[in-house]
């Protein structure tokens, strides 16, 4: 039984919770938070200690699974490295691309699991795709297009601290294009607005956005964003190539379809919102981290896929200030 | 060039004129209809002989296309066979199965093309259904499923002389099942109310029925019919057999769809009605004639296939009234 | 926390297993099996007492769910109810409707809550369907036509004691036409034949059926089954008013679609068995009974809806041997 | 009756051809192409004039349609302008936008109706999308993501004096997109590569591209361009607002849906090529263009569109050699 410390239990570490308990190979440990009353309620539902620190927690498990603010991300890999503990760690590693690298030269030659929880690699409709084009099916893979628009803007409060959209939405996106593209890209343009809320250029900020990736080989990915869609979580992955196309589509709780004098096949609204859309991938992503740290592999999304993903976030950045294809290689450069 | 005389000068009259004057190997002869204004405008329009009987228009023809009221039909096609002329008519041959047999000795012998207008057959996705199916795609057919809805209730003149739902509506399906099922059904079972407008009892008439059918091979077939459907015109046959299934669906006018706060890919109303819906189907069927005709070949929906149509209708209304499987040899005696 | 006693192990009862101890309200008191390794893996899987009797195992429990094998179902629902205890008993209750009556008149005067495994009346998409029905968005509900197609055909060995196919598989579709058509089917008409294998017919036996139903006030209702469908499970409900239609459609594992030189928009195959397609039906209305029972309500599908849908089963058995509409009173009577 | 001249036999011609003797309002008073084969068989086919230049043929009609190679298409412009005829005139008007404008002050003062043959604008799934947003069914329209793929690469001959993709291709959309976005796009980003065949590097050509454009408000454009999609001509259109969004999809020639053991719902090809796919938007564009005739309006699609569109592909050509996001405004200088 692999023993789980879970740091952070806010939304996204019950969730976590939930999946722990059900899974045969492991078992909650400990739980910690800095608000005592969020671990207690999750130490009392499935009956398991609550540390007093996140230093207690690590000290009990074999693998720390860390859902705390993101402020903290980088620091808790770090202790939980340096206690050899194997790391699934929610998105992103940090804010800034210089604190990534710093973790990253701080915890070298550590040689345990480290996952970071991009959840949307395992998603069954998109890990299909990306598994049918790597087999051939659509050809060589050539444009990849990406909708990913949330059901409505988060809090003010929230939206101070994100990071900005790039850092803070998107870097699910650049992922996803990473997982898609199966090359790097090189290349990024990042444009937007504030259409939702444009009282959000108040945080510098924008909520619509439009983005284009380019690889070495001339691979092309569109990325489109919305903070406010009217009709739900929009969640859409094209893969087109040279012999076909394969379209990840959004998902519904049920099949229901309406017909009357003015529609036909009306459908109902989409799942809303990501803990309901991504449930599957949430459960999917922390079994394949367990697998990953029976066997002692190398999860699917690494610390790499984290510190690229914040890199091309920081070239979107700047190609938003500056209006032109920025280099990847001059963000890490 | 087939010199065509068109008998009947109303709404599916103009259609097969226009279709008529475009094909390339057809011109419009002579027109005749009994309410002379009717003919004397496709006259105008397409500079074509208005004749003053029927008799004169089939004189002036290589083929007679006769689209005039039911009770004329059987009379036209004994005209026009003793003329020597092949015979394009519409559905159906007569609402008295003794009529059509009596007819059909009276041709006996005439070996021009002679095809009733089952324009259905000629739907480009029922003729796709279908041609799958024969090729081998589904297997062994074993189940054949007609949904016929007509998106609003006829006037009660129309359904006053129209011979109730099995002979006017329903007859399309049969005539369907048949060319779908590619044997004979030998037993009909049939149901239904006056669910849309129960003051159609009044007439001895239902608007809303069910029907299923057998062949000797056991093959089962399913027919659905309303007068009323609120979404449009309602028009699928889907074909099930041991290796899979097909499904010939509705047609839209164009495909947009609406995503909002309350629904996800509504779609368009369906084409509404007939003349819309099938009217690729009337102009293939058409063509399809005028091409049997040019090449003395027999056409795809025969004399015999409007008689059988008709025998299962008939078929129906004794079921409908005793409340038992009908074997069709019973009808056909 | 009701105390259960689960009787049987077999598939149905480790789904139940499994749901019954993730309820809040809920707990495995008592688990039995006449084969004993079946209650000892689920008894050691989920630490609860492995009971050596059925009887044992009600004493220890406020509500009993009965999965074992149909024949014994009718005297494990008198025992229950003899001890006082809440039941929630799989479908059949039995195969004989004389058994059923019996088993009615012996619980006489039992006031528990009693629930009959009609589980796809909790499946939310049939459920959506029922519920816009009787909300009136599609007026008066005037069609309803029910397709429920098995991916293969069982094993020989099941089809011999499954009592045919109405009893068996179509019940199911009777007790869903029963909840969508609010009213009662008053006349059963049946046909159907060995097409999916012939030698079903050395068991009286059919693969392949089409059923009409019509209610008093004439609703229709069509069911189309068959044992064997190549393309997987295919449960679709339609109901069809006087102001629009709903259809509950097919589930899908994800929404991947894929376009080539020859197809387009081609979807993931099924959810296949009922397992994964009525995966959450199965937990929803084992959910609905915890509540029935814990607030001491009359479930949804009740002892009444178990033996109206055998009656149904009896009706079209009868309607297949003498090929006639037959009136539910003569089953009844 | 509008007399009209065809400038131009080929293929576009031959089309435009046989929707003006269908219309009501106009006739085919002379046809001219520079091979004269091209234009016989036109003449002969609707018994009209063939002239022997294109001045004749100019000074026979009351308006122009002008369907020659791209090189001319200003000069006529310019001829049939001076001869006081309304004009119709297939894109680009020219490949150099100073050819243009000198068209243009050329033309100064006249006042008689000219279209550019942006078909896109009438097509029935397009336009209803454009006026579902005018109507402000999805509120304030944000993003527009338009997909535009040709179902296979044009010949060497062809694509050598195309003027390169976003003049030759990507300019329907470029137009489509100023339709759908009803203000102006102020910049212009694009990239690219030559995927589907490497070669066209040699041309100076790409035949995959990405591009993004951005008006004055921020509301924001996608267009996604590939020569070659297996799957057959892609040409969807996406409008995302504040309160909702619209797709006009693909359309096929019927709806037939195919179901196997591997695959559910697949569906035929897409229409293939245009001329198919849009062959109602080439009659209704045309159609249009006589009534504006009729009634001396200005089209739909005038000079001035034509004039933008060139403008918005040339700064897509100058953001792929200098990577960045380019203003219109340097353009039209």
């Amino acid at each position: 039984m692999i023993r789980i410390a879970l740091l952070g239990c806010g939304r996204i570490g019950k969730m976590h919770a939930a999946t722990i308990v059900r899974a045969e190979n492991a078992e909650l440990a400990a739980v910690y938070d800095p608000v005592g009353a969020a671990a207690d309620e999750i130490g009392r539902l499935y009956d398991c200690k609550v540390a007093a620190s996140a230093e207690e927690a690590i000290a009990l498990a074999d693998a720390v699974l860390i859902a705390t603010s993101t402020p903290t991300h980088a620091d808790l890999i770090e202790a939980s490295a340096s206690a050899g503990k194997a790391i699934f760690c929610e998105k992103p590693i940090d804010l800034s691309l210089a604190r990534v690298a710093a973790c990253r030269e701080a915890i070298k030659g550590f040689d345990r699991p480290i996952q970071i929880g991009f959840n949307r690699r395992f998603d069954p409709g998109h890990r299909a795709a990306r598994d049918a084009a790597r087999a051939g099916e659509i050809g060589d893979l050539q444009q990849v297009v990406i909708t990913s628009r949330d059901p409505g803007l988060a809090s003010r409060d929230y939206l101070k601290v994100s990071g900005g959209i790039f850092k803070d939405m998107t870097i699910h996106d650049f992922d996803l294009a990473r997982f898609m593209l199966g090359e790097e890209p090189i290349e990024v343009f990042a444009t937007g607005a504030a259409l939702v809320d444009p009282t959000l250029a108040e945080l510098g900020d924008i909520d619509s956005a439009m983005v284009v990736l380019r690889t070495e080989s001339g691979k092309l990915c569109h990325i489109n964003n919305s903070r406010a869609a009217a009709y739900g979580y929009d969640q859409r992955v094209e893969l087109f190539g040279s012999k076909g196309m394969v379209i990840s589509g959004n998902r519904r709780a049920h099949h229901l379809e309406r017909f009357d004098a003015t529609t036909t096949g009306a459908g109902e609204p989409y799942l809303n919102f990501f803990v309901e859309r991504y449930a599957e991938a949430f459960t999917l992503g922390l079994q394949s981290f367990l697998r990953c740290v029976a066997e002692n592999r190398t999860p699917d999304a690494t610390f790499e896929d984290g510190e690229k993903s914040l890199a091309l976030a920081e070239a979107a950045n700047r190609s938003l200030a500056e209006g032109r294809f920025v280099k990847v290689a001059e963000i890490l450069g």
